[in-house]
């Protein structure tokens, strides 16, 4: 069976073996033939996935009881993936969602660390610099860099401290927060073990 | 006697009675001829003023040791104006500094209200909101709008609470910041006090 999560600019792709992506731009998603579930964030490729008829949306078989109208469904799904924990996903935005006993508690969003970064220049070139993921989060910063690292990752590290439960992580920047935490459990495939949890709810496999 | 605290849009001027503000666009400063102390961090008008001789930069006369070379004179000046305490300067960027007895311990950069807002609309039109200040802190979020507001102002709000003494906020977004505390000290004229020591100390007045 295939899933596919589609963002704004890749397919991920997952067929219970190998995970791989195509471009949003280059990929043609009416050359698959077979049946596959999706999820989609891309409100562009709306139309042309609605009519093909073997790419099923996976959105109406949410029990959107639990969550809140326009929180992404990549969240969603990260979510239904686990019982208890928090979930961070270290995309364009770094969101982090927590879950107590199988229901969604409550999450929030921050830029991710690129947009953050190009954040940090557009104020000043002086603020210019990529993030110091070995920053000692317990210790005031005296420098620049440490200064604007400490601003984005203690800040983060404190909330999400907070928060019982193991530690989930996933998506692009997942590695380099990783090593903030020592008890962190990275899983790329987060998203697609929610997806298939919704298909056994809904009972589509 | 006449201070200037120049930023990289305006000239903010205290005369010990008022302070006022000029764009950098429009004011020329060489129409000025009493003797006046200023800091800058605009570095397009750092040759004009070192061309005035009653212009005077106060930079020379901090004594640097406790700082570091690249950080903001206005959040060196800030750290002058106060034995103990932690200040946030909310501008352009939100700096918050931590003093004890006297002697700067270090501090961090967020960007500010304004770009941190700008930051989420550039990840996505569903993220475009306003933050909301008077959010439940103690709330996790289960809407999009508190879901950026939380991941910007709870998680300052933590850091913050984590280093004692009183709390003092100056800047152009002090207002909205200060509805998050309870016991803060708004205080625009934190840098001009700054400015003040060191004159004192340098016994320049």
């Amino acid at each position: 069976m295939l899933l596919c999560d589609i963002g704004n600019t890749s397919y991920h792709f997952y067929d219970e073996e190998r995970d791989y992506k195509a471009s949003v731009s280059d990929f043609e998603p009416s050359i698959l033939t077979e049946t596959l579930y999706y999820i989609s964030v891309n409100a562009d490729l709306e139309k042309k996935l609605e009519s093909l008829v073997n790419w099923i949306d996976l959105r109406p078989f949410i029990d959107w009881e639990n969550y809140y109208e326009t929180m992404g469904i990549d969240r969603v799904m990260a979510c239904e993936a686990i019982e208890n924990g928090v979930i961070i996903d270290a995309g364009s935005a770094l969101t982090v969602d927590v879950v107590k006993n199988g229901v969604f508690e409550g999450g929030f969003i921050t830029p991710g660390v690129k947009i953050m970064q190009d954040s940090y220049a557009r104020i000043s070139p002086r603020l210019d610099y990529s993030f110091n993921f070995d920053l000692d989060l317990d210790k005031m910063p005296k420098n620049s860099r440490d200064a604007i690292s400490y601003g984005y990752l203690r800040l983060l590290y404190s909330e999400i401290r907070r928060h019982d439960g193991p530690l989930y992580i996933t998506g692009g920047d997942a590695h380099n927060m990783a090593k903030l935490f020592d008890d962190v459990i990275i899983d790329e495939l987060l998203i697609f073990k929610g997806m298939n949890k919704i298909l056994e709810k809904a009972e589509l496999c």
